[in-house]
């Protein structure tokens, strides 16, 4: 049947988790295929060009399980690819960008908004131009935060050193008096007790995931493709990855919030 | 003619230029082709077997330029493909675990070494399995410092908080009293001077890279490939990498200590 088709997932790692987690809140019935691309992860400072080309075999890799919407749960991906790939490809396709803009649109008082995110994605202006699209009148503020991701996987999420690297990056946002700011990498969200220890409290953290989970919703139910499935059957989450299936079936609970299992190495070339 | 052949180097990223370097100092007349895999950079926190197959590609790469002699100027691959690749290739191979360990034992005087490196390298104990294979009284104390490649990358070399996440890493080896340390990953020379400061002036910092150009001569004697060239002539040295030539280019140059020209784009897969 067409409505119980799974919903695809790519990342370049295991960031994308944070997106599973939401999806699998709001949409409880519905089959996941998750890929990750460890093998070739980070993809932040890598150029367009291959950054396109990794997500391309990323989607192929997703089309053999048949899936009904693919999600770009990848910053750098969303940023440089996703135009190309929906220029390529027929199936639905969802990016982080567009969630995360709108959002930070609608909670801005002060028309000031922050974004951070990876060299590539803060370089391509894709956060930028979107919110502008939105709301003209808000002024954009960003900061690429290159450390950010090693110091996740590292595990340091609350070490000092952490906290002086978040000052570093960070004060030159908060001096412009931004209001909100965009966590524009899914890896950010594990770092956000520390990033709301330097910008204060009164600066909104907007974590892309919710709206993701939110318009996934709403482009299944457009194409008539929601899952209708009675109580006492439980939806397949599978995950696939590139490499190491044991470290991201370690360090991926911390971003799903529950125990991960069942993770399988595969190759997506 | 058989000696006329280049020879090849191959690593993960720009980090092996610091061993182009010396081998142009003491080889000048070589032809040297590089490749840097820096579509998929880092190797360090990738397994085993997926930086195996990265390596067979890059030397499958190396063999189109009809190299005499390829060094693998990445610790990563050093450790854990090295053996694979000698079983499957003729053409004589050379890593920078053994010249590094060679010389380590060559150095101690109280017969305490440290090593530091990548998670991979350390997890690997090639370092620590070869020095005891030199030299069964001594000491080896290992530590993974995951950050500094990233820290090299982001170009804070000298940065009050590389000094810190510096001592973090570093304070347990200083603790048991060594007289000498292996930097076991290719961008760890450019952090010679923090590292300096935390182990302290008595503590000898082990670059291989030297120690492998000295080996690289040594193997093309052995096997009558040394170039022959009068002075007139300049050696020609070509750099190619999988993604953001320009980038190497000018980065790249740091690793180097000369400007950078020529760099290309090309796919190894």
């Amino acid at each position: 049947m067409k409505t119980s088709r799974p919903i695809g997932i790519f990342d370049s790692g295991m960031g994308g988790l944070t997106v599973v987690k939401e999806i699998t809140r709001i949409l409880p019935q519905e089959d996941i295929v998750y890929f990750g691309d460890t093998a070739r992860v980070p993809y932040g400072p890598k150029s367009e060009e291959t950054v396109i080309r990794f997500s391309i075999e990323n989607i192929l890799f997703l089309l053999k399980y048949n899936v009904k919407l693919i999600v770009v749960a990848c910053n750098t991906a969303s940023s440089v690819a996703l135009p190309t790939l929906k220029k390529h490809f027929k199936i639905p396709l969802l990016g982080v960008i567009e969630p995360g803009a709108e959002k930070a649109v609608g909670i801005t008082k002060n028309r000031k908004v922050g974004v951070i995110g990876t060299k590539t994605t803060i370089k391509s202006g894709a956060y930028k131009r979107n919110i502008k699209e939105n709301a003209a009148d808000v002024n954009v503020y960003s900061a690429s935060c290159p450390l950010f991701v090693p110091l996740v996987e590292e595990g340091w999420f609350n070490h000092p050193i952490t906290k002086k690297i978040a000052y570093e990056y960070l004060d030159p946002l908060k001096a412009k008096g931004i209001d909100s700011v965009v966590l524009g990498c899914t890896h950010y969200p594990l770092l956000k007790p520390v990033i709301r220890q330097v910008l204060g409290k009164n600066v909104a953290l907007i974590d892309s995931a919710k709206q993701v989970a939110q318009q996934s919703r709403l482009i299944l139910e457009q194409n008539n493709l929601i899952r209708k499935r009675n109580k006492s059957q439980v939806a397949k989450v599978r995950f696939f990855v590139s490499d190491e299936p044991e470290n991201f079936a370690r360090q991926g609970s911390k971003f799903l919030g529950v125990p991960l299992h069942d993770v399988r190495k595969v190759s997506n070339v």
